[in-house]
């Protein structure tokens, strides 16, 4: 049993002060009480600590190095994909390990405890299985042992190259499985977070309705129970694709076609009519959004206002991982917002400020799309927490929502000064316990794929 | 004479290696040499260090505090506005140059070598001038001492409430001269800024065409030969206002009835036609670009796509100050540009990077707004660099273009090491060299003021 105490936290219920959380040995959080003398673990600001709920961690390597213009007069989200495959291309299995290893060190120091891991990067170079076929989620698995994140891993289901069925590009073998080989490669997943701690969970992706058919849906969904993820209506080529091809818009034809309930995360959803995004919140679903990616590769504005309005359920990833930054991916999600609208304080209510709303909602749609009994502070959750550091000069005095107003509009990670992954303390004064050696690995991993853009 | 030397530097003429670099004893580049030998203070990566082209110190300590929901169903700028107008109310003289000091620091450490002042908060609460009506310029500049910042001060010119010639309101009564005022205040700011180094400048700052009279520009403009900086078309309601009172939208005004050229710097330009752009573009104007500040107050897109593509000049300033990031706020111009055209490398031309667009871009336009001879490694100029740091695991390996993408797009101020203003080495190995002093005497006038909003 370790007992932390802050002056203040946001609790399931609201803010409270002198609050003492009493986690258990096995990481979850057996008691609350406010009002309590201060002992224990003393700390100024204690949140609940938000999943990341969409990550390729692979492509944290190549930050940066796609922002020349490619032989496109109109550079576009496809030639970037263009890139993202040739580099893939080269990456071993220790590659990737050491890129998610480094990549969740990145997103615990951000304020994330857990790595929803969308995961397609399966075979070898040239399309032939491991010798395991769940060789890379096995390394995905060693990374999280090494960091001790929350793990969440989403093996994808990745049939075709596109909605005609037509077989996966060059760039594409190291993706593709049938459905049959994709159960396989489930079941091998699953063997390889056998050693994890009791928080990690393992769900299915299909990939997108342009790499997937109809019947490699019902297959994949009907692996388990866990979390279903599924990109969705993130390019407008994409919605034509669909629409061509199956009649409707992808949301539509989703929400048409599937069972599609609080299991479900879909991510991106910049491209909804009116109709489907009041539909989709309607479902239950959770709306993955990633707005620094969403920025990066242009993809367009999530239509958050109209959204949030009618209840719908949100988290935030940081998918490609150009940067892991939790504050920042909040803020851009509102900033999109104001900028689109010409207005502020775009995602605020009556009684709660933006950067509450934007809080909450992460943490608690985070939660449900990682599969996890965590997303606030209160009995019975997994102790996902974040600490803020209250000496930072913009957070010195302020209370309740102001405190997450200053973090996400005037601050960064440099306000995160300790993490918790179902009670593991992993970020402390401000770094990860094994910032040094996860950094060294990850640096020898980069100089070896150097070039390769 | 100081020798900086440097593994890569980005000269004038473009990417150099083994560079070495020769400041005087008044702080200008004496000579710069490529392929010598390592020796002097050494560092990885050099760069020209741009200047904060917009600036209004005193919001700083507002950071974070305007992030509810106003009495408006619909928040806008305009509720923001009475906001800060009843924030700003409080300050007094002490306060106004303890938070420019912090500005200025966090401005030198994000990379910035100059802080463009645009100044007007002028007399006491309830519009009495100080005895020395330039007071409160005085303090900017006592401020600029400490930190060690290369200082341009605009004083402001703030007539009336309105194109409508209405007297200003409550929250503006502290801004307001007539031209005669103006004209002593400018004399009071020189010598104010007497004691400064030789790299001081000082211009005017006419604040918008809602605030002043056709008669004030032309008088304001009259004064010195220093820059001249105007707020122009940052809202949709202001274009409005200007069209009617005027005929015309603000650029398209102000371009037929005032020399704009080289001297002036426009900020903001959110609310431009096509037409608008391209011929200020052919001004030889800088626009005055603050992406973050844009983006919080829901002002909109600037259309950098067309204005650079017609050969315009830009900077970027921090404005609100709600974050004070170089590459933030780069990053946050090129992303704006690629959520409304749903493209990728949206600034970038055939021969060189988005991040090289846009760093290049701010240095140059900088310095020229600024009126600041700087803005490129080259003899002659003011020595205002920043060094990265090389050891950056997003900058190892890295060369030309590439290290400018990794910081804009991947990176943030923690990259940067050290900074000169002018010769000044200001911020070394991360931190400004006063960052103690600067910063509690900051904490203490935000205590005083907390609960002001």
């Amino acid at each position: 049993m370790t007992i932390l105490w802050a002056e203040q936290a946001l609790l399931a219920g609201g803010w409270a002060e002198a609050v003492r959380v009493e986690v258990d040995d096995a990481g979850r959080i057996a008691g609350v009480q406010s009002g309590a003398a201060p002992q224990g673990d003393r700390h100024a600001i204690l949140l609940p600590a938000p999943a990341n709920l969409h990550s390729h961690a692979f492509q944290r390597a190549m930050a940066g190095l796609t922002e020349r213009r490619g032989p496109d007069p109109r550079d576009s989200f496809w030639t970037w994909r263009q890139l993202m495959y040739r580099f893939l291309d080269r990456l071993t299995p220790d590659d990737v390990e050491a890129i998610a290893a480094f990549v969740q060190m990145e997103m615990l120091e951000a304020g994330y405890a857990c790595n929803v891991e969308f995961h397609y990067l399966h075979h070898r170079p040239g399309g032939l299985p491991h010798d395991d076929p769940a060789e890379m989620s096995a390394r995905i698995a060693a990374a999280a042992r090494t960091s001790g994140i929350g793990l969440t891993l989403l093996p994808v289901l990745y049939q075709f190259g596109g909605c005609d069925r037509r077989p996966l590009g060059a760039g594409q073998i190291r993706f593709g499985n049938d459905p049959d080989g994709f159960a396989r490669l489930v079941e091998g997943a699953r063997a390889a977070l056998a050693g994890l701690p009791a928080d990690t969970r393992l769900g299915v992706a299909p990939h997108s309705l342009r790499a997937v058919t109809p019947e490699g849906l019902a297959a994949a969904i009907a692996l388990g129970d866990g979390p279903i993820h599924m990109h969705l209506a993130e390019q407008t080529a994409e919605v034509e694709e669909v629409l061509a091809a199956r009649g409707a818009r992808p949301t539509r034809w989703l929400l048409d076609h599937a069972p599609v309930d609080g299991r479900w995360c879909l991510i991106h959803c910049t491209q909804m009519d009116p109709a489907e995004t009041l539909d989709l919140a309607a479902s239950g679903a959770v709306a993955g959004l990633c707005p620094i990616t969403e920025s990066s590769l242009g993809d367009g504005i999530f239509d958050g206002v109209r959204f949030l309005g009618a209840g719908g359920r949100f988290g935030v990833g940081s998918d490609s991982n150009i940067r892991i930054a939790l504050s920042e991916e909040l803020r851009t999600l509102e900033y999109s917002q104001r900028l689109r609208d010409r207005s502020r304080a775009a995602l605020a209510t009556a009684d709660r400020s933006t950067g509450r709303v934007l809080f909450e909602g992460a943490a608690a749609g985070g939660a449900q799309a990682a599969g996890r009994a965590a997303g606030a502070i209160a009995p019975g959750a997994w102790a996902d927490l974040v600490a803020l550091d209250g000496g930072a000069v913009d957070l010195q005095g302020r209370k309740g929502d102001a405190i997450l107003d200053a973090w996400i509009f005037a601050g960064d990670d440099r306000m995160v000064r300790d993490v918790w992954a179902a009670g593991r303390h992993l970020v402390q004064d401000g770094h990860h316990i094994a910032r040094e050696a996860i950094t060294r690995r990850y640096a020898r991993a980069c100089a070896g794929l150097r070039d390769a853009l």
